[in-house]
Formats: structure tokens, C-alpha cells, sequence
């Protein structure tokens, strides 16, 4: 098995995307046994080095496999914008065009098996949508040009707590109002949403995985004095996936779910709403959280924070969570077969 | 000045306060500066001692100036149960009404400056309840024992992020289901819960403090997208305060709130609902978040779980909790004054 190679899309060239690509790559090029290779204008990273001060020069590639440049972090160029860049820090149609040409790349190469999987940078959805692109986001995006539908995101975390242990993070809802989401939260819902997550947890490599749901309400609904839809949801869901054979617990009160988890006691959490499963991985490690597509027969991993347009070109933006998305996919690359044979379009659900 | 003395309240005696009032004057026992005397009944405290393992002696007292005793613990015995302990693990009326009346005691010892503060430990509503008690809970008994209402709870999270940085988390709702806290993020409850907030924080000692308040919806509502409680009700309340002179910001989205916090950018955080404080704070540190109870002319200081009756009576329970809480009351000593000040029934608003 060669090592795995990495494609990382610079993102919007108007945001802080360039900034990070370069800085990632940079630390990349020092680390043996992978290598990642950005996609996107060549003149927009070497715009992104040049903000970010860094020592090195920017390379041309052809194709994904060459050899590591001591020195050198290496491009596919793209070719959309020449040497026309776009202003830092501005909504623009051709930045958009840009970021949108560069996940074609990328993915095609991820589809085609020039690349392990994909590193996505940061996109501005009004630029895209500026651009033509009709797709609500990156995951949209990616769906279609993946021909698959359903996509989750799963959080990975990195404890420290318990060596070894990793916590993944599951979503039964995700960008909507807090209103709407805890009106979605039914029976329903909740099953389909761990039979997903169990099969994700075995698809990125967990055998058996334990999975707990999270209450909604605070205390779990104190025996319904606080709500009930832990009595009328929630509890009964997790009966009947227990009864099918799921390792599955819950509802647990969200206020312990979480540090459970990190100390070991379950694989994948079910947070029931956007925030619920946001609040505690970013407090508990801003960088260290990564955003991984499930559901795509490519593996693709995010940074989860957006453009940055106010401080893009400055040098200023930190790479942590570009990089911890980089190491994870070089920590998943070993699954893209699974991967692919899970969530290509023949084997939809 | 002479060194704070605090009183600790035993709890529901079935359950694991005890224990945990017993290993936390154990290490207080070790401490300069400071002195820690149980409140309850002699012969529970004395079992929870036994069931810990502890090589401690269980020395009553009649007044809460003694000075240490090398090898024992102190209790100002309430003599409640007597000989006739209840068993481990079980809702009792007896035991609730031992709780009970340790609250009572340590109460008005506080009020008559017998002690400068008192650190509670966990009761169980339903003995409590049994034992003709009417109150939903510790807080609302405390509120009628001193004479005042409207109190608030105060999250103190020990970060470690920044030397000498600490921070406050107030919650605008809290022991209500979800649905019907996201029903009432109204302007006029965030603009009361900010000022709740300034008044606190200033009264435990930050002279300027800088207020944010968090958003309610998925990345703050995005621009009305994702519901718009931020847009009707929180920014308005803000300006509104912001014009007042208020130091206050927001909404900020609730996944990056307390990470910026916890960084040293805020003092105090306004959590909208119930979990949305307590799921960071836990997840950041379980043992070292302690709860405050604001609005009471006395010092309080509480551990924020239960009773733990599955593991009471079995040695097992851990007292980090009840320690933090022992150690910020220690700390909060200080404030008595300015809080007896602030709070007593005669300058109620």
C-alpha cells in the first residue's frame, strides 16, 4: 500500500482558505508517510503564502503522485482566475467560480482514485450562489457531483482522556431553527438517525460501536416534568433499536452525554440539534474538531469555521482545525475502500 | 480578619453527601487559612465516613469557631435521625427532613454570621417533598429562609486558559423543556437576565465586567435563516443595554461563546436555556464547575448533581464537585459583606 495523498481545495481565494492550505501543507511537507497536494488558482495560493510570510515556493503539479520538494508545497492548478485575483475580504462571483471549480477537481480526482480523499477549505455560499452554483453548500455540491444523497456530518473528536479512544458526533437535526428542531424530534427520526450512525461508526472503522442519544430537555425531562419527548421520542426509539440488536443507550441528560463520552463510555453521540453536539466539542477543543461527509462514496473532511473575510490576507488566521481535518483524513484513508463500497450510488438506501 | 469558616451541609443522608462532605473536610482539614464544619446529623456523617474508608475521627461541636483537631472532622450535629439512620439509596421523609433541617441550621448561621457561607450538599425532591417540605427545591427553600426571591443560579468555571481569568455562566431560563424556553427569549428577559448578571458579577468582584450574550439558533440565526429570535428579541436587548452603558454583546452563536470566553474576551456569559450553559461547562470541566446561587443575602455555594443513590453507601462517589465548591465559597468569603449588602430582604428591587 502507497502512502495516502491528500487533496486540499484552497476554498474561496477571497477568504482565509489560502492562508490555511499553505500553512497545512507546510506542516505536512515535514511529516513522513503521506502527502497532500492543495487544488485551486495556483496564483491565489501563492498569494496566501506570500500574506502568511512563509518560506517556501509554490509548485506546479500535473498530477497528484509526484514526489515530495524539500521546500515546496505543490498545486493543481485550476486555471479559473490567471493572474486576476480577487480583492481580500469580498463577496465575488469569479471567487466563487473559483472555489467551485476547485471541489470539482478534487472530487473527480477522490471519484477517479487519484486521491485518497479531499481537505475542504472554507466557501462563501453567497459567492458560490453568485457564481451560479444553485447548491445550498459544500455538501450539496458534493453530493451531486457524487450522485448520492443523504449526507450526515460526523464530528471527531480528539480526547485525551482515554488513550486510544476516539468520540464521534452524530446530528438528528441540524440547520434549522431551535424552534423547528426540537419540533422534528420523533421516533422516527431518532432510529433512522443511529441506524446511520452505526453504520458510519463501523464504515470509518469502530467494529462494535456503542452509541448514546442525548436527552432534549434539561435533566432529560426529570421524569417528564420538563417535557416529554424523552418519554414519548426518545426512550422508545432507543427500546426498538436496542430490541434489533443496536448497542444504544438513552436519553442521557446532555449536561453529562458529552464528558461520558470522552472518558471512554461510548463511541458516537446522537446529538438531537445543531448546537446540542457544536457547543461541547468547540469548547472542549476549538481546533481539534473536524467535520467529516458521511454518505459519499469519496472520504472528505472539513474545517467547520467559515471564510473569515475579515481577516483574510492578513496573515493573522490560525490553521489548527485545517490541519487537524488534514491529519484526520490521513487517519481515514485506510477506510476509503469501505468508504466506497458503503455510500456509492448503486448501494443507496 | 479571621479565616472564613463555612458551613457544609450534608445532603440527603441516603445519599452521597455523606460521603463527599466527609473526603472534602478531609482535605480542607489540610488547609491554612480556612475551616469547614459539617451540618446534619452526626450519625450519618459518621457512616459516610465509615463507607469512604476515611482514618478520620467525628468530632461534634457546639459552635463553629472551635479550632481544628488534628485527625477529625467537625459537625454542628443536628440531631434529626439519631441512631436510626436511613438506608442507603432510598426516598425517605425522615431523611428529607434531616436535610432539611441542616439547611435550616446552616442557614441561619449564616445569617447570623456564625459562618461565612454555606456549601450545600445534594437533596432528593421527592424525600423532601415526603417530608412536608413545599418547596420545588434547595433554592426556593433558601429564598424563604432569608426572607428574599428572584435568585439566580451562577456558573464558576476554573479555566486554565488564561492566569487570574475567570468565568461566570447565567442562564435566562433554565428548569423549563426546551420548547418552552425558546418560547420565552423575550427582549425583556434578556434585558432583565444582563442586568441580574452585571449586578452579580460586580457584587462577587469584577468591578467592569464584559457581558455576551448567546444566541439562540444554529451559527446565530444566520441572518434570519435559521429562525430569528436574534434579530426580534436578543440584538434589540443588547442595544438597548449597550445605550444603558451596559459592557454587553451578542448574540454571539453559542458554539463559539464560551470557547471565546473561557480565552478571557468575556466575564460573564448569558446562556439562553438550561443546556446551553451546562453542556460547556461540563464538558469542560465536570468536577471543577461550581453553582452559586445569587440573590440570597448569605454566601452559597452548591454542588450542581444529585444524590446518586445507586452508588451511595458504596465508597465510590467522587467529591471533586463538592471541593470546588468548598474552595469558591472560600474564595467568595471575601464578598460577604457586599452580598449581604446587595441582597437582604430590604434592598430587594
Amino acid at each position: 500500500m502507497t502512502d495516502p495523498v491528500l487533496a486540499l481545495t484552497l476554498g474561496d481565494p477571497a477568504g482565509i482558505g489560502p492562508e490555511i492550505v499553505a500553512r497545512t501543507l507546510v506542516d505536512a511537507a515535514t511529516m513522513q508517510g503521506h502527502h497532500g497536494v492543495a487544488v485551486g488558482d495556483a496564483g491565489a495560493l501563492k498569494r496566501g503564502v506570500a500574506a502568511s510570510g512563509l518560506k517556501v515556493s509554490v509548485r506546479m503539479v500535473d498530477s497528484f503522485t509526484q514526489p515530495k520538494l524539500d521546500g515546496a508545497i505543490d498545486i493543481f492548478d485550476t486555471g479559473v482566475l490567471g493572474k486576476d485575483l480577487p480583492a481580500w475580504g469580498k463577496v465575488d462571483a469569479r471567487a466563487g467560480r473559483a472555489a467551485v471549480t476547485a471541489i470539482e477537481v478534487a472530487t473527480k480526482a477522490a471519484l477517479d482514485g487519484m486521491v485518497d480523499g479531499i481537505v475542504t477549505g472554507p466557501v462563501n455560499k453567497e459567492a458560490i450562489w453568485e457564481a451560479g452554483c444553485a447548491h445550498l453548500g459544500h455538501t450539496e455540491l458534493l453530493g451531486e457531483l457524487t450522485r448520492v444523497q443523504n449526507q450526515d456530518t460526523m464530528f471527531v473528536i480528539r480526547t485525551t482522556h482515554v488513550p486510544g479512544h476516539h468520540l464521534r458526533v452524530f446530528f438528528a437535526t441540524r440547520h434549522v431553527s431551535l424552534k423547528i428542531a426540537v419540533s422534528q424530534i420523533t421516533q422516527e427520526r431518532i432510529e433512522k438517525s443511529v441506524r446511520q450512525a452505526d453504520k458510519a461508526l463501523r464504515v470509518f472503522g469502530n467494529e462494535n460501536p456503542r452509541i448514546a442519544v442525548a436527552a432534549l430537555n434539561p435533566h432529560g425531562g426529570e421524569g417528564g416534568t420538563f417535557g416529554d419527548e424523552e418519554i414519548k421520542e426518545i426512550a422508545p426509539a432507543v427500546l426498538a433499536l436496542q430490541a434489533e440488536g443496536f448497542d444504544v443507550v438513552g436519553p442521557i441528560p446532555a449536561d453529562s452525554i458529552f464528558h461520558k463520552g470522552l472518558m471512554g463510555s461510548y463511541d458516537g453521540i446522537l446529538s438531537l440539534y445543531h448546537d446540542q453536539g457544536h457547543i461541547p466539542t468547540k469548547t472542549f477543543d476549538f481546533d481539534g474538531t473536524v467535520s467529516v461527509t458521511v454518505g459519499l462514496p469519496i472520504l472528505r473532511t472539513s474545517v467547520d469555521h467559515g471564510t473569515a473575510f475579515d481577516i483574510a490576507g492578513t496573515g493573522v488566521a490560525r490553521h489548527g482545525t485545517m490541519l487537524s481535518a488534514y491529519l484526520s483524513a490521513v487517519e481515514f484513508s485506510a477506510r476509503v475502500p469501505a468508504i466506497r463500497a458503503a455510500y456509492s450510488p448503486e448501494t443507496q438506501d
